[in-house]
């Protein structure tokens, strides 16, 4: 085992340290501050972990799932979070998102940059079991978030239900039970009134 | 798949969210503030993605690895992070825990709780490979992040050279070659005068 195997990977993980600094829209439940990137990720793994049960079609590959949520964000170290309701910021995401990719996955040694970068398309492509789960997870932890913190992030954009409802529609090709429950919770933040009809 | 089963999963989901509100004594590099526990736990899943192949002994199961890191400091929750050189504050500390795990395990369905606190209880046990590994990535962490923000923690809390390498100590029974980059590490540190002698 070289030294500069080593030295690429603990470079890589003092690299990725920089996702703790990039905020998100949702608040850390019980806070007045925003999540980050590395604690989203993580609220990802721990569901990963426990709802793959509920999966269409039965078993995933949960280890593949996790590596992918683990590592799904780091991009965002470049090319900054871009809040799922902003149009603007949504163009030119792809190729800020691509460019991000090759540097920071490029910091591994070759067969591990090689893995994590595939991942990360795989993720972003929603073209498999493990992707479209991890992508369920990715818009289903959000909503959870907004809802215990009083929906505070849905009204600071003036965000209303139906793009919630647009938003967290890829539920149910992954997961329908998840779906289903998603959907309540959008209907209990309306009737409660802390999301817009 | 009865709703009662979902109910208690989403509850373990939003309670475990409050990790993102224990503070631990190491400092996120770049940054002012502390880092929490959700962050050092997404930390050390992405090391254990990467750094297995340090392992002695061959293969872990590293599916199980990344579970265990995951949950790893849930307990925290009711039993507050205890820093690793506060003696004082150590008493009790496995008391306290035992407490925390039955509470916060037992939110979940009966299988999952079982699953994820014996996990927790390997974790603190060390005696498998996986907890062995995990634990070292869990000693490798935080001295990876005290050397990359100026040994700060080290200086606030007086902690010298000698302890910090009876810390990262057990790293030797689990990965020898990562255990001579902490040390290297260390020394490093010393030899920079961010850690004292």
């Amino acid at each position: 085992m070289d030294g500069e195997r080593l030295r690429r990977q603990i470079g890589f993980l003092v690299e990725v340290d920089k996702v703790k600094r990039i905020l998100r829209q949702t608040m850390a439940i019980g806070t007045d501050r925003h999540e980050n990137d590395a604690e989203h990720s993580w609220h990802l793994a721990v569901m990963a972990v426990l709802l793959s049960e509920y999966l269409e079609g039965g078993r995933v590959d949960i280890l593949k799932v996790l590596k992918m949520v683990l590592i799904h964000d780091v991009v965002e170290i470049d090319a900054g979070d871009t809040y799922c309701y902003d149009e603007e910021a949504a163009e030119g995401k792809r190729e800020r998102e691509t460019r991000a990719a090759d540097r920071i996955f490029g910091l591994l040694p070759r067969d591990q940059s090689q893995e994590l970068r595939a991942l990360w398309q795989e993720f972003e492509e929603r073209n498999t079991p493990e992707s479209r789960f991890a992508n369920a997870l990715d818009r289903l932890q959000p909503l959870l978030l907004n809802y215990h913190t009083d929906g505070r992030s849905w009204q600071r954009h003036g965000v209303r239900s139906e793009k919630v409802f647009k938003r967290v529609a890829p539920i149910a090709d992954s997961a329908p039970r998840l779906w289903e429950y998603a959907a309540g919770l959008i209907r209990k933040a309306v009737e409660e009134g802390i999301l817009e009809e």
